[in-house]
């Protein structure tokens, strides 16, 4: 029951609960504990050996992101990004919860449109739907998932391992997605149209790198997705494992798209450094395991590049190639 | 990295979700597995032999609750409403998570105050914060819980088992949160003023069948939480069995309360048939396991009452004393 459709205030939006499910229930074909979405909950099993790993993520139209976002790209960016935050921990994904509230603004089209841009990460991602909840608001859309996962027994990467004299590593490239939300918004011009698009489509379909981080168990010594910037991600770690971390700003691995930026406005370094979204995974590993990752990423087609190391006095530095230090933007150190 | 706190913008809700973290992390104390908030995933082992169960429930200000609901009673009935739906599968709830969209309207005391309530079940249902969310949001507060229980597998309660014949039963008494909720809204004035309070505690603070749920594994054929209202849940089990009831109004238990409100308005029957939120379980028993449902429901100590059968025709129907057909308002059959 609810207070909105209090029986014979608003049938319409009951009617319409019911189209949102049929538009849903294909959605958890593939999960039999989903039940098809009828039952007051879901069951799945785990194989023997195996913990459960589970995250959740909110979001919010506006916060998160843009009222006129593509309704695929919103929920794929959903459901990627907690992709992401499994993949960080070392667990491979299995299915999900997906809890939703409309504005009346989103018409059935609209969900729709959402709800194809589950399915086509559904295949990518094989996970499936396992049971979730619809409903209305006054406000904003907003989103909330949860991802359910699995690891081996006690085997989970986390953000505490890390020790001294560890090479601190970073997959793919670093603040694209930073860059891609200032283009998104207008507040960043890139003349070269490959380099526009690239840095738009790593804001708004982060590619969770869900088969390295498996690849990290007994190998890294901590782990994690950049969610919330380069800087403050790295940050956890040191807290985590009270440590502090070197990085060497050249060896931070740019794309050529955000490197055109930099050349005509090196100011943005700052916010490649701080900005957040790439969800690549930065993570430590003793340099005596070193050749392994570079094995397993190589094996994966991941690009891996160290870009410093795990040191006793707390908190995170930049340095130069000279060893000098690079002051780090203040507003940064909030989150660390 | 959200839009709103975009490094420069928002700093003060940065450090506002660090104090809502600082809240929230002693209710993770009790699950090893919750790193005390500080990972990007949480993890959980299942006993041998079990499946996991889990349901995610959203709530909205202004649609589930009322904006001047007490903090306690909306973490409460967030809690217990997910509780609900894991008893009605007959499993065991373990622990949850949580994710929050805050407007700005929430002030720290707000958000301690709900945590409070949620502190509070926490030691009366035995469960634990695993892990979750916090944004801010330009709208109406938005809750969403995951909660995750566990069954012996392959035993779970389901909507489609019942059988023809199989008597339909219900826990506790029916219709108290619908005119609680009148009372609340100040549409319904109940004079006696324990009844008055009854009704709206059974509103603000429904008591889920964590007990009785598991107990009827193995002997109950199909379950359910009245959620909806009697009349669209048990066209939930009708739906999916492919089946049809038909229940007795006189057997429909009433509380003391709702039968003082009776007496003086009739019509309100109809509120007691179709209002939702009582949270308690209907479900359905083959004749010959009767006499073990009621000795597991008492010596749970929970009232269980027959109110009718289930039969081919499909439907639900509505039957006086003599047996004749009593008409089923229609607003109600949008649901079933």
């Amino acid at each position: 029951m609810n207070l909105l459709n209090d029986m014979t205030a608003d049938n319409d939006r009951l009617g319409e609960f019911d189209v949102i499910r049929d538009i849903f229930s294909p959605l958890s074909e593939k999960a039999p504990g989903a039940f098809g979405l009828t039952d007051d909950a879901a069951v799945m099993s785990l194989a023997a050996g195996s913990e459960l790993v589970v995250t959740k993520d909110a979001m919010v139209a506006g916060v998160h992101f843009l009222e006129g976002d593509e309704p695929e790209h919103i929920a794929k960016k959903l459901l990627r990004t907690n992709l992401s935050d499994i993949a960080a921990m070392g667990a491979k994904p299995l299915s999900y919860l997906l809890a939703t509230a409309w504005p009346k603004s989103c018409d059935v089209a609209w969900i729709r449109r959402f709800a194809k841009g589950l399915a086509e990460d559904q295949k990518i991602y094989n996970v499936s739907l396992l049971g979730g909840d619809t409903v209305s608001t006054s406000g904003p859309l907003t989103l909330s998932l949860t991802l359910l996962g699995a690891v081996e027994s006690g085997k989970c990467l986390r953000r505490n391992g890390a020790k001294e004299g560890d090479l601190l590593c970073v997959s793919g490239s670093i603040g694209d997605a930073a860059l891609g939300l200032k283009v998104a918004l207008q507040e960043l011009e890139v003349s070269d149209n490959n380099h526009n698009q690239f840095l738009l489509n790593r804001y708004f379909v982060p590619r969770p790198r869900v088969l390295l981080g498996p690849a990290l168990i007994g190998v890294a010594s901590s782990c994690l997705d950049i969610s919330d910037g380069l800087l403050a991600d790295v940050g956890h770690i040191c807290r985590n494992s009270n440590l502090g971390a070197v990085i060497e700003q050249s060896k931070i691995p740019l794309s050529a798209a955000v490197q055109e930026v930099l050349l005509k406005t090196p100011d943005l370094m700052e916010k490649v450094l701080s900005g957040g979204d790439d969800y690549e995974l930065a993570f430590t590993v003793p340099k005596d395991r070193y050749g392994q990752v570079m094995r397993k990423a190589e094996s994966l087609d991941v690009p891996i590049s160290v870009i410093g190391k795990m040191v006793t006095r707390l908190g995170v530095s930049l340095i130069d190639d000279d060893g000098a230090e690079i002051p780090i933007p203040s507003m940064g150190w909030t989150h660390f």
